[in-house]
């Protein structure tokens, strides 16, 4: 089974971190194909609501050329805003999830609360509707900005790591939830260390969105294409899609 | 007073049909200003997820384009999706208004409940997370694609019109809805007919948009830029924004 | 356009200055006429469920004045909480807008959230049955009494309103809305201070409606008569009616 | 243990009526003494959001009149609507219940959900707001208007009761609704022989007010006069009140 | 009228003492008869999710005794959790009501909010399911656990009682709750003082279901036996059930 | 990886048949146990409120016979109504996954709404509890009882295959949803079938919860332990305890 996952910011090295956490959660028949839009085809970082028009458009992108290029079983939205997943799943048959989604539809599993940690406060909105689009308006009790940048979690230096536990540690014992969730991708290699130190589950959302995409890909479960995600009017491209370079495999 | 509407499709003729709409809902001292993305810029019509992704981006880049420009004293997003309204707002000062949000705003002054009659079917689900994410989930008691594709309705034969009718009819009478939100602006020119039609207030988004924003201005009350939708990170700009013609005045 | 301002309760200082907010945001042609009940015919004061009985018929009796001598193009209840606001849609085909309905929905347009800072706390529970009547239960994330009586408002002296402009800003700043809703009508001609002290959109309810209203009279949506607004089965005057002296124009 | 009972319109037949089903009701040890304001004192019928105008104030007439005699151990607003309730609570430390709120609880603990048959349905808003206030949004299933007016309810004839009986079955078989809510005190006569009929239990909102402001007499549990339902600050009385002749008891 | 109520838990004495609660609030015609599960036959107390379903058994087989022996006019679930409430409800045509669903509907007829002040936190989880079963999610502003053992209850010492007021005067004062609702049976005896003390009502749910179901009985209202909570299917006894020494009558 | 699959009712050719489903959409490195009671120890079908108490307790006596054998590394409780899933997931460390929520979880996933389909509809207000339980109550759109007992679904023949498969059709096609869900744990051999059938997915629980419970295995994220789910306070066994024969594996 061939999963595809998406990261819609132009890091090459955060990709590889991302990437390097969907396999370790994979099953031994998965194999992981990680790839991000090249430099100049999409933000460098996904931080605000203009970030995010342009981290949907790289999402797309990346779709067509992988669907022109044979398809995959699955896809991930590997972005916690889950950017362009609506157009995502209007494009393709097999299932596609969303970071986010993945995370918190998880962390509902570990008890009945969950908490969330994310980057910068400027991106809580984003994350409050995603929770009422999912439907987790009660079961998320929390959710706070750290107050550190995306590209700072490249390589997180202890000061940065031990912010984010702390937060963590909040989330769980002041606020009273049963699980925290992690809210960037770029913070995956941080969750077994996080877990640990904060005393109940921390849930990164690529690990959960692989577990999800290939259970739902061996049900043979897809999307559905009823009406709403049906394939979309054709369209001609647009002049500013010729101008994409092309997204980059990590 | 200075508003500028923006259209996401490129249809001049769409365009110019939602201009006369707002102009005539406008006070005497307010300047409607409407544009559109030049052909290949934007999509030709607004029918799906994938749509609404490269719809938020004409979004962005008119907004941009009218800032670099002088700025003016509102904006209105001038499709059904709100497509980039959140980005928009982070990007000035000035109030801005998607009008959906303003039609389904003035709809609940008129009563208490509310229905919607709109083109495809497929672009329910859309409406709906924004009648979530605007509160009216109790005030909005039915939601129905018409069947008719938005560009059937630069110029709306009688059959379509008819249907249109038939639809806004039942939302009033059957499903017991005080007033009847038009969900697409091509539907502007129709609103008084089908008001006098149906006999309840049928309410267009242009319309209604060009009375909140004005309405906003002259309050001295602009966009909140106090975190979410303060000015974003500065981002260098992507390729394909190079390869944008420009947008067009109609 | 003519749009007469109700003030259900008997203080002419208060309506005066009501009136003067109301003009002050209104188009150059529209004409505010403000009335008042007479010394004897209202509650002095709006502070409780059972003063909001009394202003409930002081607007009803306002409403079928102003449509004896001919009627107005719409109508504003000026209390924030909207006394007789439904038997005032009942009573005219005219659209007529309550000042806590009309802060709330341009609060809502100015970013996402929105908290409301008002006089005594024991009308926070009408306040909380306005928010959730209107669908703001998400947006409205704060609701403060600053223990400060309505009338003391008149005239309101430096300590009063450095009190309301802290609660404004414990509301932006700790509770995170990104706009203010003040709650009492009397607080009218502080908004502009405070929203200039605050740093984030502070929405008088008189301005807001005064602009809805007169929005709406110029898109020609007037109240919807479906059903439950239509005009009320005819009732024989009631003796305690032939005991009202009347009401004032401030 | 004393209970008054306001029916706030002034049909005295319908008066009679419902002091009947009170008492049925009440526990050997509740005297239940039912009022209703004078001719020309109140409206005599409550079917508009006018009505509930005049409706409130004369139920909060009644209980200053009742507790200027030395008040009683619980009140009972014998009206669907609930008019005046909130003030009724400001006026008293006994108990206070309105047959809406009684019926809507009673109907809750029958089983999982219930449906409203009412009188004319223009009043199903007022309905609605109540339904949600109270928090039964989820358990009330359907409410539907039988379009028969109040006071042909007085003596109400065969063709009224079957149609009445119609849409209790509609309820609770096609809507699948555990139990009927009446709601009108004027069809209280009529629960037995529908409850027989239908098929399912039938509440009448008199009969539940009375046995639950009786258990809260009994546990010594009043209203809170914490801060909203505290008493509320003095006012002079209005010249209106001075008009009227006031109650009658039935 | 003869109402069974039914501890769950084997503690005698505190089904006596619930028993002399149930008596007091009872009405002179109200016979109560106490019933708890033989030791072995239940668990010692109900701190769990785990207690809770042993406690669930428990109910059933008291119902089945009950009904074999007559039956009685209502029953009471006298555990905060209302375990097995929803099968007891099968079993019977009479009125079933739990002590937390009561307590809730009395609380919510004293003013607007309530909150829940109970034994240990690990139990609020069960709480917060029954606050939304029944619909109190917005009426319930706060919930805590004392940690407060229930069998420490059984006589609380000066320190618990003391530790309890606590909790409720800050429910009251600083949660702004208008009633204060005992989370276990075990507190019946300290309502009333805790209702001095606090200055707002406090609601035992013993004597509130004995009010409740009392009702019941007198307006001829049981449990509906439409469809969910009819006869449930006839099962063959299970072994474990043969060994259930019986319950007692304290 | 070893996942222990618990049926709560006693037939073993239902047990047998879960088995095979769960082992279709397991993982190469997955090991499923199946178990259900033996005869007597557990109700025959889960069809009522009092059904499920008795599935509950067969639950947590199967959880703990695992436990002492050594326990798995995750659980799966195969009944609709996820009967005993709070106190099965206070009893171990591992993830413990319902086949209601997870069917609920993966159906979410593949678009925007589901509906379900089960077996007799008095079954259908735990099935609502459940929905509202896990946030779904905006997703769910219909829940349907197709008439046909659980016992029946041993071996389903082509009517009742057939009655399933329109009431699917009529949860996609008229009601809208993009997915179905089936309510029962002995439909899971009709999944595929089904799903080519209908033209949406069809989601059958028991494969659904294979797949979460595995990912949560895999990443390393169990039960939450922090307050609600601890380990419970020790009990000494039930006398009925002692009485069960124990569980038998498929």
């Amino acid at each position: 089974m061939r999963i595809t996952l998406i990261n819609p910011n132009t890091s090459r090295a955060m990709t590889a971190k991302i990437a390097a956490a969907a396999r370790e959660a994979a099953a031994p028949d998965v194999e992981v194909v990680a790839v991000c839009p090249a430099e100049g085809d999409g933000p460098a970082a996904i931080e605000s609501h203009l970030d995010e028009v342009h981290a949907a458009a790289a999402v797309v992108d990346a779709i067509r050329r992988d669907q022109a290029a044979g398809g995959s079983d699955g896809y991930i939205v590997a972005c916690f805003g889950d950017p362009g997943l609506d157009a995502a799943r209007e494009l393709v048959d097999a299932p596609v999830v969303g970071i986010a989604e993945a995370a918190m539809h998880v962390a509902a599993l570990t008890g009945r609360t969950f908490g969330i940690v994310t980057t910068l406060s400027r991106t809580l909105g984003r994350a409050q509707d995603l929770v009422l689009r999912y439907g987790f308006e009660r079961a998320c009790v929390a959710a706070y900005g750290t107050g550190i940048p995306v590209l700072d979690l490249e390589e997180a230096d202890p000061a940065a790591v031990e912010r984010i536990a702390a937060w963590c540690e909040r989330v769980a014992w002041e606020d009273r939830a049963d699980a925290v969730v992690l809210g960037c991708a770029g913070m995956a290699d941080l969750c077994a260390h996080l877990s640990e130190r904060v005393g109940v589950p921390v849930v990164d959302g690529v690990a959960a969105a692989v577990g999800l995409v290939s259970a739902m890909a061996r049900m043979g479960v897809g999307t559905s294409k009823r009406d709403e995600y049906a394939t979309p009017p054709h369209r001609e491209p647009l002049a500013r899609d010729a101008a994409v370079a092309g997204s980059v495999t990590a």
